[in-house]
């Protein structure tokens, strides 16, 4: 049923695997009515195949679940199964767990479909593209060795760690402008971040738990590779030392980051805050899920705040800019010493829109 | 009716002034049944003087209002209105706001009475102790050159800002084994720190707010004060700069700091952790309110969490100690580095608690 | 500047006062590209008169303020000022608090303005209409007396506690299939029902209240009324029994109330959820605010839900609906009693929304 | 190690089985220095046996694990190997899920061991005690029929349904007073009435949920036989009709319970507060977990609320009492009805500390 309409439309088919669970969710929500992408399959495990989708999710958006999604049938998550849908998919937006990433993502690349994943597992490949396009949109050019390296037709791209979406889109317009030494970062990041059923009320309510397993690691090389420079078949990353420190505390979504960035030349607040605000990206203007303004910094004191601004952003793009308040000097790195706070949706730029906006770049790029 | 029992014991007659209040109500949960202290008078605001103190206070704790206090009448807070009190009180415990400590606490210092204070007016003052006994109780003989100067029998000894409180506890035993070159601390605080009303739950809920009003300058200053030495007629304040970002987050009580130290000689995460534990006060040593170790440093993952470990400590000094967790390198600050987290609680150690402590040492110097 | 745009328009003018508030900034909401209805003011207490919008209110939704309110300028909450406007308003939306209401909504209505209140002040009186459309839009006609007798030309339309709309919603079509014979309700309800700053986040924290105070009476005697009949120049209430138990719970928005109701006549769980479901209002078909199904019937074990189903309904009409769920046998009443849940948004469709659709159907009546 | 202390010691030997789930937990804090028992074994599921109990539970109470519990290792949830132990238990405390109570508790009663049992599993049986010693302790008397008609010289014990406990307690000297004849009741359930990890924080934050499973049957049935009277090997159930509608809030400890109660003989609402504040048990008099009052009347308009009041009780029957408010005419019940509110402590009364005060009861009645 869901493929009677593509037959009709000239949209890309495209699939989710892994679409039962929180992230898979965010997928479907964001990609319902997409102007570029139609979903013509949705791939989840062995235990829901052959299920009804409305049966098999435990749904926990604040919006319904779309009308022709309710019904469909759920798949098996793998090529196989993929290939033959009336209408098969050329993109597949994975919301798998690392564990299962690990082998089905490379299955489907080798069966020529480009899989956007949301997974950690590739993340750190040498051939893998890392990307957040207003950040690093370059890097997908990657694509291209890998596809030699490996033999492959298809591909994948990866998706940043959802904390990182933050520090790090706020960090290209100052690395550009006055390079970077050193970077503080400790984040406040949302429940929603460890999935479903994720974190125990138990364990959170009246509590922060200062501690997320590998989280911290991987905001530190995630941002480096992100910044990075793309050579000739892999990428440069840049060596300035990033610190993190991650916590959960009872937000339901958005995670807050708080920054103190040593520059490389002198610059003042003002200056800083400037550049993040005017900071723009030819590639993704006017691309369907991209913010106008990559960056919104605000000016009043206590902002941004996770449940007033996570979902800053028109239309589509709601949820899809990165929040910047508190521009302030860092007295610990004197002249060249700047403080700020970020915050970003992590399930929406941090993780389902984010790779739905490589997507659109990657077609943008003719990949 | 609170005087008859007093005639009969030989403790320290003692008055709360802003006794209602959130932290009003902590010195009355601490000091009832307090081996050297006795509240002999409460003070209130003009509204409340005459009425019975169920009547008057909004009772937030989650203990009963203790039996003898429930009746008790309000009387102003106001040095006259103490002397009438059949038992004078010698100390007076202040948890009155900024803009009635400035008037209200000099006052009672004229009229003889020691001062225990919670409000922010005369901490940085040349000549007023700002102490944590543990860190630096040889502070509190300032008083002698505070009365000499301002002519005054009394005199005025100040609380930390209940953030400040972790973080230099546990700087102490670093910086008197390694030397602080610098220290970054971003804070989590509850929402108990705001005191009653405080902070609507439309504000929290769901949320962190990234600003807390002046608290980032209290605790940058309080910190070099707390670490400095005693000189003459006032404290030469610590040189090591303190970067703060204070947040609020859906916590009820405890805030978490984390804490990237860069030390002035070498030493390993091991070390750091050592020196923290081993951390002992011959001053305190033995006082009702003081912990038996100034600092518990935990091996978990994952912990301190404010609700699992706010309590820490036994018996009366529940509350009082540091919590210290996740010891590990700071990668910024090379060899030099180290980072981890604290917890203190708010209004105990923060507060209330950290007010009677200081008290417990002045009696036991003979000031 | 708000008013330029409302010359080219055929809009009916409005103000909103007590514009600041939590409803006031709902209303400010709704009504931004109103198809019906155009602002034309906005209403402040004397502190904010003259104030930016922007400056004086403190904006806690999570959408932006809207950009031709940011820079408006606050005007006084009486009939002089809003008659100096460049087009002087025919409808006046008030967000007033009881005291304010009491004596400010009257002299709009003398002054020829018709009042669409929030205020419980004048809901019981005996020429005031007290309408949820699709319960009771017949209501409306009693402004015809209500004009006659007071000799006003303008007049004063009420909205209902936010509490008692989904019960009184859920029951009119239950009362004219089977008749109602007692009601008893519990609700649990959000905290943005207390206004803005409301609960402190000290008393809702990990707790539930179990007492709002004039709550149960209001449930209790609006059900009653808004289930009556209009006579010649007053309502005559239902005489059925209604019992209302009113707790405050930790949820943002939404208002969940369990119902237990013996009915006259014998029905089913099906008999009662069929006819709630099939419930349609002809006179509110079709205007701006209202929702296709006035009372959507969930049939998951577990829904409604406030933070899922609180903004069930579509475009504009997002959180008008009633939700109901878990319709089933209510064994104390043996084959007349049924039991299930009811949630409504309390600050769209219980506030600011409730009174924005009582003004469409006025507008359609004609009135 | 945990066996040495027992040989010295005159205390009755039990074991915990389940003991590393949150009510395994309740059972060591509640037991630990405990007068009459003595820990002497801690049984765990298959996955956790031969490890340390701080290795293998995690631990979710705001109290440290006791020093002597920390490294006792677990053992199998079997008769076999409880009986190996240095001192082999007599009484079992049972913190078992309903799937494994079925098969092993009944194995310990045949081995002679009395099992204390928080599981549903056994509680409606025939010859099985369902027991709130206040309420009917008498009903202990039971297990004679129970060891005949099985043959076992050990038994099964049951503690009631958390919920049902607070309900139940106010009702009996109603019952006794007045008589009753209809409930109605609606719960507003803590989560760590779930257990542990329990509710996911996505379902619970900023929500209600207003269904738990299988709830609703337990209170309307078990508060029937609580209050029914012991026949020669049964319990003949009280027969008036309960009501009950659950839901679950964001409260960590304590379940609200609302009551809406027609009397058989017309009572004020000043006469059942009477009955109910009166209300004591000689035969639990004096034990060591049970509270001075079974029933706590509170005359503030807004109280029990769950946070202040869920440890009211001294010393070591904090958590124990039944907390009764708001009580007030029930009008829909007309000079026959009463309304009010009961809270009570989940894992405290509702669980693990009503076990420990059946097994006082059953010692003291020499069974």
């Amino acid at each position: 049923m869901l493929n009677e309409k593509i037959s009709m439309s000239n949209k890309i088919p495209v699939a989710i695997i892994g679409a039962t669970g929180a992230v898979g969710q965010r997928f479907i929500q964001l990609l319902t009515n997409h102007p570029t992408f139609e979903i013509v399959g949705l791939g989840a495990s062995d235990r829901s195949e052959g299920k009804r989708y409305v049966d098999a999710a435990h749904w926990i958006l604040d919006t319904e679940i779309p009308i022709k999604v309710r019904n469909t049938v759920l798949i098996g998550s793998n090529a196989e199964a993929m290939s033959k849908l009336p209408t098969p998919p050329r993109f597949m937006f994975s919301a798998l767990p690392n564990d299962l990433a690990r082998d089905i993502e490379p299955a489907f690349a080798q069966a020529g479909m480009v899989v956007f994943s949301n997974a950690s597992y590739y993340r750190m490949g040498q051939d893998i593209p890392l990307v957040i396009p207003e950040v690093n949109w370059q890097h997908l050019n990657l694509i291209k060795a890998q596809r030699e390296q490996r033999g492959w037709s298809g591909g994948i791209v990866c998706n940043t760690n959802c904390t990182v979406s933050g520090p790090a889109m706020s960090l290209r317009p100052l690395h550009e402008a006055f390079g970077i030494q050193r970077v503080f970062t400790v984040s406040m990041q949302a429940i929603s971040g460890a999935g479903y059923p994720g974190v125990p009320s138990l364990d959170i309510y009246d509590n922060v738990v200062p501690f997320i397993k590998n989280e911290e690691e991987k905001v530190e090389q995630e941002a480096q590779k992100l910044l990075g420079k793309l050579g000739a078949s892999s990428i440069e990353a840049a060596t300035f030392p990033v610190s993190a420190h991650c916590n959960r505390v009872a937000v339901i979504d958005g995670h807050i980051v708080t920054m103190s960035v040593e520059l490389a030349t002198k610059a003042t607040a003002e200056d800083a805050a400037r550049v993040m605000r005017d900071f723009r990206c030819t590639m993704t203007a006017g691309l369907p899920m991209a913010p106008e303004q990559p960056i919104i910094v605000r000016d009043e004191p206590d902002r941004p705040q996770p449940r007033k601004d996570r979902l800053s952003g028109a239309g589509r793009a709601a949820g899809m800019p990165t929040v910047v308040g508190r521009v302030r000097p860092e007295p610990l790195f004197g002249d060249y010493g700047v403080k700020f706070i970020t915050l970003a949706h992590n399930t929406i730029r941090g993780a389902a829109g984010g790779s739905i906006l490589n997507a659109e770049v990657f077609v943008k790029m003719g990949l």
